[in-house]
């Protein structure tokens, strides 16, 4: 073990992203960050043959990863940290991860993914299905249509549709595409929960993926055996023969770390290791967010919205609303854009002049960044642009994954600074109608926080946002929100007779922080962008809710030969 | 006088541009084209400064040129042909011009422009307007009010709405703004009338000119003295005391060439110059069209489309209608769009990356061939992609500048050369509308014939125009249909007896041809592209016609501080 250098007890945050996992080792006592490492996982998205030269994946649209990847990342990043920091393996007192969901995968009783099994491994079937695999999208069909005909009364807490990438979908391709898989698998697990049985050495669920991704709820738990049944016969009972019925609060303590995971990793066995949970939603405390009315934004390539609030609503095109799903004894309510982060890089892949680059290069800006200042000498509504943030589809409140992009009022003087800031424009209109129906619904967003790549990089896009929603926008003190929400999380685990915390909430008020720096809205801005709002919502309708399907035919035609 | 190394008759056309005069010299019997010569103009297009470091224009929109320019045309082409072709001036049977319309300026009675005199050489006014100066809107907008409200006849003549680049708003103008020069012009004429003036020592007026752009019909005249004094009291005699009632139809002779102008230009005294005319129109025979029901384009940076119909007819959106506007007997139509050829200049100029332009470079292509053989590989519906053509407005068939561009249908995978495609496609689109409104308003377009820079170089284009449309497309074998157009009317005022012909038609059988590549539209891509059509339709008229006016909405918010 270590030497210490260092006084005071700490938690470890371990953060599963799509690329790449990120440990984060925090002071319980104040939440400074004290030592970081990130693990590039080896075998990444898989998403064209199985690793080792192994079998071509059968489609464009499938995403797997290695269950082995995550074990290396803990291997390579929890034992670097604690060097990093000079702090030994008995001053962590808690462990708690956070992963993307839904990714689940197939195993066998004790856990063995049935990927690491000679027998199986050639099947693409039985690795990990990652987040962004969308081949069960005919699966997900016959759940929306089965749960529609049964009038099953779940549906409506997911906005009328639940999405390919959740969990029954994903269980029911197994059993539709190999049957096999299904049957060998004694567990269908989600990766969250998959590496909690790991570090603890027993199966549990979290409420978090049970909730959003698997249909719980705590009030009547999961779908009815007889909606299973009309799916498929055999899946009648894939709850009670692959699942758990029991689901852990968040931050409960799910176990102690095994003795051989505890020397594996350079901690003491027996410490506090926290239920599963998902990334966006350890973030909301980890923004100081621990009650309703606030929501709370995580803006990268897409946002996550989420905001809590004391009573069970259904609000057109939500993800899903969760009791307890995000912060105890408050419903939990999740909205997204597809893509945001993403439409910018698209536009700067394709749509940026050779002049552009250089200059960007010349003055040793990020093409981004040269847009950005270019695009910030327009007043609102002076580029006469408007556009649709729709180029992967609208998640909320539309929920249509066939719609696309749309940009209108150009001219033969429009230059590239003005569409990039119509796309921004277009991304803070999306959140503003997310806000506006919420609001419309009885949902209060009072305040808003928020964390992920776009607030640290753009300035920018911050003022548009605040401006466009008329509300001052707080920025979270941690770049690194999600690995330490999951440190927050880990001490609650830990409990205050371990010198953690019993609540989040009190986690939250001293391990959590946002900056001085906000971004409020100018009143004037706000005026103009309320009438281009209304032009946007004029548009959004007509495109999306059937008075001009334009986008779905023309969408139909690209595969016609 | 050169030396005779060539036998035969000829005739020489001289197409007057935007920036630049050709002269062309053609063989009578064949059409044959022995020679030609371009002049760029000094002075050019004249948009910020009046030429010697002048006085400042007084706004962007204003756009003038130096009459002195077409004389140097002359000095400097004229003498070169025929030294060239080695062809002596009495083998020159005719002379005829084709201008840009409308170009207009002052002059005194003996046809000095009012811009070469020093007393008024500052002032912006006496100098030549040249078709694209589009300051005078105020005045244009005053004439339709005004005729709307007097009820005048003609308006529908004219799609029910005149335009700022024409005669009369101009003229108007000069009346505004600057009353001294209104008062010191004898004459107010069109450059295509004053450069025959030049060639042949008097004034006359041109029908095509008259008609298109000065109101004037074969039946009714000009407007009435009591429309014009509604403009202005001091505009009331306009037609009489700065203009004359007697047109010249096309072709005929306005006179014999003086013999200082012959001199000069190393002709022979007494040639025949034909009546001044107007690029676009010269060129309809140009391409062989002398009858009705065949349509001829003229594709460049916009296009201008001619048809000809035996029966007067109101088609919503033309331009204009004018009794042997184009050809003797016929109503000569003429519809336009208002950027074609400027809209892919522009997607180049602003959203093709530097990689792309790397790769055209190391090919040696043109950022345009390379995105054109790109977009080629697609099938017509394949980019899921659709765009309104209206980067420069609409000006057929909705007549409305104020109209913006737009573009559908974007993803995170959409690429440069797919929205290439599409803007081609949606230029296609309105001329197929503008081709399907004059057949529904009883003007036949049984044929269509092309000229112009797009048809020489763009193959892709060419192809989806005649997939689009339905309809196979010729294109006319001189790559310079103007000039050889004006030659052709040259031939014509000469006449029979001194070698030329009776007629223009009789002119066209000999001089003009079509090449052996035409166009053919694939029956299967059309019928994909009937159903882009009519989401291209549904959306011209939702964008177009006040279901929603977010384009002038938007346009408007552009100025507002």
């Amino acid at each position: 073990m270590a030497k210490r250098r260092t006084e005071g007890r700490f938690t470890l945050g371990i953060d599963y992203g799509t690329e790449s996992a990120r440990a984060l080792l925090v002071d319980v006592a104040d939440g400074r960050e004290v030592a970081t490492a990130v693990y590039l996982y080896s075998n990444g998205v898989i998403s064209d043959r199985l690793p080792d030269a192994g079998a071509q994946l059968p489609a464009h649209d499938w995403a797997l990863q290695d269950p082995e990847d995550y074990l290396r990342a803990l291997d390579k990043t929890v034992p670097a940290v604690l060097k990093q920091a000079g702090v030994t393996g008995d001053q962590v007192i808690g462990i708690a991860t956070d992963f993307t969901a839904c990714t689940m995968m197939p195993t066998k009783k004790d856990g063995t993914p049935l990927c690491t099994l000679k027998a199986f491994r050639a099947n693409p079937h039985a690795w990990v299905k990652l987040w962004k695999h969308h081949a069960a999208q005919p699966e997900a069909d016959r759940v929306n249509e089965t749960a529609r005909h049964l009038k099953e009364p779940w549906l409506q807490r997911y906005g009328g549709r639940i999405s390919s990438e959740w969990f029954f979908p994903k269980a029911l391709q197994i059993l539709d595409e190999a049957p096999g898989i299904y049957k060998a698998a004694d567990r269908l697990i989600e990766a969250a929960d998959w590496i909690i049985w790991q570090l603890c050495g027993h199966e549990t669920r979290n409420l978090c993926t049970a909730g959003y991704k698997a249909v719980w709820s705590k009030r009547d738990g999961f779908p009815r055996r007889e909606f299973f049944a009309a799916l498929h016969p055999d899946f009648a009972d894939v709850v009670d023969a692959k699942m758990l019925r029991d689901v852990l609060p968040l931050g409960a303590r799910a176990g102690g770390l095994t003795p051989g995971m505890a020397e594996r990793l350079g901690l003491a066995p027996g410490t506090a290791v926290a239920a599963g949970n998902v990334d966006a939603h350890v973030a909301v405390p980890a923004c100081t967010v621990t009650a309703s009315g606030k929501m709370v934004m995580i803006m990268g390539t897409s946002i996550c919205h989420m905001v809590c609030g004391a009573a069970d609503k259904h609000v057109p095109g939500q993800c899903g609303v969760v009791e307890d799903g995000i912060l105890p004894g408050l419903y939990g309510f999740e909205a997204g854009q597809s893509a945001v982060g993403d439409i910018f890089a698209w536009f700067v892949r394709t749509s940026v002049p050779a002049a552009y680059e250089a200059q960007a290069k010349k003055r040793k800006k990020s093409v981004h960044d040269l847009l950005a200042e270019k695009a910030a000498a327009y007043r609102p509504g002076q580029t006469g642009l408007l556009a649709l943030d729709w180029w992967n589809g609208n998640r909320s409140v539309l929920v249509d994954a066939d719609l696309t992009g749309l940009v209108l009022g150009m001219h033969l003087g429009t230059r590239p600074e003005e569409v990039y800031r119509a796309l921004i424009e277009a991304t803070a209109f999306g959140t503003y109608k997310i806000i506006r129906t919420f609001e419309q619904h009885g949902v209060a967003v009072d305040e808003i926080y928020c964390c992920g790549g776009l607030p640290e990089r753009n300035d920018l896009l911050m003022q548009i946002y605040s401006d466009v929603t008329g509300r001052e926008f707080k920025i979270a003190r941690s770049a690194q929100t999600c690995a330490l929400g999951s440190a927050m999380h880990a001490a609650v685990a830990a409990g205050r007779a371990a010198g953690g915390y019993d609540t989040i909430q009190a986690a939250a008020a001293r391990m959590a922080g946002v900056r001085d720096k906000t971004y409020k809205p100018d009143p004037q801005a706000h005026a103009t962008y309320d009438k281009l709002f209304a032009e946007y919502d004029t548009l959004h309708d007509y495109f999306g809710r059937g008075a001009n399907d334009a986008m779905k035919r023309l969408k139909a035609l690209k595969g016609v030969e």
